[in-house]
């Protein structure tokens, strides 16, 4: 039986667990707040973050690191991407030396620009035939519901992809893999861009024409600017490039496109901020997305016209990247 | 100034005159009925098929087809695809020597399988390069309510392109040219397919992460039949394929929609029928299309699945062809 820690007690390191352990994985969650570790490992609840969801009875849960880490084999951490690095060198040293370590988050870190699995390699030591990263349309809620999910595992290394893959697939849940772990973690990251102009579109009040125009054209951007930096196409165009786009951007409850439907309706940059519990991390990523682009040449003019709205410089009433980019070229 | 004639006065094709007519053409439709022609030509309404919207002021009407098509350069057809054939054959004496035709439809030809542009070139007789088609994420009240819509033009001449998509551009609505007449049609056609399958998850109840992937998977599907009829993909990854996909999908008013969510729901294929006063293309193509991919070796799990719902031999809530499709493979 294989053994699993999952790091981090939200909404989707808890359905994470679930899922592994529906998969016949013996699997022990950390939380931070011993209390929400308690309800966990005693109610087999988490009514926080996943009210009204049934856990598996043989979920276990701690809040002492050294409990969970105990003996796993793989190791999959949810914790606030901006976060991850000190929390690596925290609790680096209790993870198992043959461990696998499996990012679950998607996000760049902000200072340096590193994607997660990056951050991992560099705090931990570890090659990256130990690393792997899951992505994919996941929106968390669904699949702790039971509803037919399917995600990816990447990993530089196939058997480690396959490993983790078979750990995490169930009757409701399938993982598929692949070894392009740079396109893997871009699309998680650079969906939630296109899910902020979405949201933009939504609060001005446009349909489905516009959203799904703005969709296909944010994947042409989203792939760009991954094959740049080292990318492979395939990967934006299947699950965790373009099923997670197209998850995010129509789940009502995004904050990436909570945040888009605000500025849509007119509020600016800061009330939204002020106006969100939550960050959200698409309108923090347009800067350094759009350096980044900059910096390889790419072109990302949806992204590009998202960041004229958060600066106040473009009215959202006149967002319609998918109708002003090249003056009548061939193909789209 | 470009003189333009529409054929056909349904809501597209009402919606495509006054996208011509606001882009600056003369513009007249032909409606079959003269009480509709009338009130199109004199109160600039279409009150049957667009409630609410206002027409043009220099939209022109009438049901006398010579008076619609005379001095036409571009010609566009929006009738209902079984009955092109039967219609070209009263009236294409009518059509100007060196006018273009464009189809606005979205289907093949029950009997023949035959893309609208072939029945086109078949009964007309003209050059391909005389023929265009009309494609994209492009629900026809959301144009008429002006919203900010792409679409794209294929002709296998790009100059007969260009000049359709510079009369089918105006400040709402902009046109995208290529040359890839087969994938952009069957592009149109096959998302329908895909819309069932769609509708038939949102009945048994699932969410976004479940359409999400068949979305994505259904894209590939789509690809794949197109490419082995001779499209290229990059077509099908565009507006035409995965942005009419995505349009469909999400739209709650579609056909397809509807007929896949009561099966979801669990009526039978016959009561669908029943229920449902207009034909849902979407059905009606599945065995068609599933014995075209046949011919050519294609494997469309996605389609074949709807075609067992449909046949009553798979219960709709065991469709999940994400989940189902070869057993993990490498990439997605």
């Amino acid at each position: 039986m294989t053994r699993v820690a999952v790091l981090g007690a939200g909404s989707w390191g808890t359905t994470f667990a679930k899922i592994v352990a529906d998969g016949g994985a013996d699997v022990s969650v950390w939380a931070r707040r011993p209390e929400l570790a308690r309800e966990i490992a005693e109610s087999k609840r988490n009514s926080d973050y996943l009210p009204g969801i049934n856990l598996p009875r043989s979920l276990r849960a701690s809040s002492h690191l050294a409990e969970v880490l105990d003996g796993a084999t793989q190791v999959f951490v949810s914790v606030p991407s901006q976060s991850l690095r000190e929390n690596l060198r925290q609790f680096g040293d209790l993870i198992p030396a043959d461990a696998v370590v499996v990012s679950l988050m998607k996000g760049v870190e902000k200072s340096s620009g590193a994607r997660m699995s990056q951050v991992i390699e560099q705090e931990l030591g570890i090659g990256v035939d130990r690393i792997a990263v899951a992505s994919g349309p996941n929106l968390a809620l669904e699949i702790a519901k039971e509803q037919p999910t399917a995600a990816v595992i990447s990993s530089a290394s196939l058997d480690t992809a396959t490993a983790v893959a078979l750990t995490a697939t169930n009757p409701y849940f399938r993982s598929f893999v692949n070894t392009d772990v740079i396109g893997t973690e871009f699309g998680g990251v650079l969906k939630n861009l296109i899910a902020v102009a979405i949201g933009i579109v939504d609060g001005v009040g446009y349909g489905e024409n516009t959203k799904a125009s703005i969709i296909t054209r944010g994947l042409v951007e989203m792939t760009d600017f991954a094959v740049a930096y080292g990318a492979r196409a395939e990967t934006l165009s299947g699950l965790a490039g373009l099923g997670d786009l197209i998850a995010t951007c129509e789940s009502p409850l995004s904050r990436n496109n909570t945040a888009g439907r605000l500025l849509g309706q007119g509020y600016s940059f800061s009330d939204v901020i002020k106006q969100m519990n939550q960050t959200a991390e698409g309108l923090a990523s347009v800067a350094p997305i759009l350096e980044l682009a900059r910096a390889k040449g790419v072109d990302m003019p949806i992204v590009r016209q998202v960041g004229e709205v958060l600066a106040g410089t473009l009215n959202p009433r006149d967002i319609a990247p998918h109708l002003t980019t090249d003056p009548m070229p061939q193909g789209e």
